[in-house]
């Protein structure tokens, strides 16, 4: 077992990565000092797999637990299936040392870990992540939040877990297309901070793709570890924690646009960093052979490098581009890349230039 | 104008109290480093007397405003109205750097705070109490919070205000029962921590219930300063702050298994802290001579000193006050007096003893 401990002084936590660590939730959260009741909120998939050894595991443990179950998919990211949650919780009596475990991918972290920072104003949480892409990005690192009609992530708290748990046996029932999506946060960090990391998947693309475990647990831990050295760094988004958003100016408002659910966040965050690649060339001078070089590793892994617009689809992404939360008095910010490793924000550019990239010209 | 400053670190802030404040708002906020855009959150009933004058005050000052009006009443304190909340600040394109003006008493406070404390993860806010309660109570200490049908504030966050501006001119249109409520939790202030400041009220009595403009300022300014000295200590309710609460439990829970509105809230903590008193005699052993003091002090004001139940309602009572926050592994614990002017917390009563207390025994 690999541990990345993210230092937030009096709120630091660690973040697990190992095999078979599901079976190991009780014993793992004992010494916590939480209370005894708990609630374990999972989804309809997840539930099917999993929830069964969580519950199993934290019983044994002397922990009380309720399962909470919202169906499966982005679209229970709102506002009403957060005050179903409330409602079960003050039904089953969840007191201040009460704690929430949530059970799932980035859905069900980010809606748990939402109501966890909201219910009696806040109670302990801990992050059980089952997808690629909570396990490298969204269990880590404090970011909860829900989604508005407007747009992606625009309600939340920055609200840190009390532990991570990345359970890699996790990721053997994962659907390829879903696995595949994770991969894209993972080349991220090899753009925005590690240019080690960064050829070393593209030497181990293969192993990585048949998803070997001492690959994963390597892999994943390494990311775990940027993403807690860039929140310890700027836990509120103040400043440098903005470079975790390589790829997602476009990428968010992909997903917005054509409605939740069309592209995976991982895809829509592929042809998002692509066109922030071209963009770096443009703007900071990444040179030919980078972009080149990124933009055939997202296709090798077999992610999507692009997108075909309409004009109207592309107004619609304009519009929810600049709904961004990154948006500040009315200017669209981007993080762009020097070279592979070394990223900068806040780099403003010209909305011609975003559209010209775009339009793959 | 009186100043107090509330120390929290960075997060540090200005409680300002004093005549015409209001027409000032746009000017206190220009030196915060707020964004342009803003939106103005206020109830039906603020809204006439006020909100035209606190546009125009922010508006001059270079803000660019926008009116949110819910309806008046501890019913807008609900998860369905803080999402109307968030689509109207999407609609109006509030960003990271745009504020939340609370602009109302404790209901508008406690639902505008949340929304701001949640609306693109945390976005700056500031409050101008209209009411007596507020000014003295709600919004000073960064607790805002939302209804359940389970109860009450079971949702919320802690989340400080950047600035709070309380203006008494505002207090002069306060409806007299209102007004009276708010009294309630400026004795609190004087049983639990300042006994020169309950003797104060013992004998200004008929100044205070007049309005005297120099009375209020010096009375609201004082128990500002006792909230802000208390949640200096304690920002989120670990151990001191809870003594703020004196008479709540017993209030809340009385709020709450009568349904809300029946009671003002003042009205309700009123018969609690009368409750307090008389279960502090019994197990801190406060004289029976300071019990008759507090008591007469609720009654001369105007406030009711205790409730009739039937065995029903008393059932109920009881099952709103095991599902309070206050509740720790399915004990009822309490803040007790030992005097006037000096409480503790964490105190366990039996159930029979409050039973009793309750019963005029």
């Amino acid at each position: 077992m690999r541990i990345v401990n993210v230092p937030l002084g009096h709120r630091s936590y660690a973040i697990k990565v190992g095999g078979g660590l599901l079976s190991r939730l009780g014993a793992e959260c004992a010494p916590l000092k939480l209370g005894r009741r708990c609630a374990v909120i999972t989804d309809s998939n997840v539930s099917k797999h999993f929830s069964k050894a969580a519950l199993k595991s934290l019983s044994a443990s002397g922990f009380q637990p309720v399962l909470i179950t919202v169906p499966a998919g982005e679209k229970s990211k709102r506002i009403a299936m957060v005050e179903k949650c409330y409602d079960q919780l003050a039904a089953h009596r969840l007191e201040r040392k009460s704690f929430i475990v949530a059970l799932g991918g980035g859905v069900v972290g980010d809606l748990a870990g939402f109501v966890a920072a909201t219910y009696l104003r806040g109670i302990s949480f801990v992050q059980v992540p089952t997808t690629l892409l909570a396990q490298v990005d969204s269990s880590v690192g404090g970011k909860t939040g829900v989604n508005l009609r407007a747009g992606k992530n625009l309600v939340g708290a920055f609200y840190q877990p009390q532990l991570v748990l990345c359970d890699l046996d996790a990721l053997k029932t994962l659907p390829k297309r879903e696995y595949i999506s994770g991969l894209a946060e993972i080349i991220k960090y090899g753009i925005i901070c590690d240019a080690i990391l960064f050829a070393q998947l593209e030497r181990n693309l293969p192993k990585l793709l048949q998803r070997d475990t001492a690959t994963l647990a390597a892999v994943i831990a390494r990311c775990c570890e940027i993403k807690a050295d860039v929140v310890g760094q700027d836990e509120t988004e103040n400043g440098l924690r903005a470079i975790l958003n390589f790829g997602h100016t476009i990428g968010h408002a992909i997903e917005n646009s054509s409605g939740y659910g069309k592209f995976l966040h991982g895809e829509a965050i592929a042809i998002g960093q692509v066109a922030a690649a071209k963009l770096s060339h443009e703007i900071l001078g990444l040179s030919s052979h980078d972009v080149a070089r990124i933009e055939k590793l997202f296709a090798q892994v077999g992610l999507p490098v692009k997108i075909k617009l309409s004009v109207a689809q592309r107004e619609k992404l304009f519009a929810a581009m600049k709904l961004d939360k990154k948006v500040s008095d009315g200017e669209i910010k981007f993080v762009l890349a020097k070279k592979i490793g070394k990223v900068e924000f806040g780099c403003k550019v010209p909305v011609e230039t975003i559209e010209r990239v775009l339009n793959g010209g």
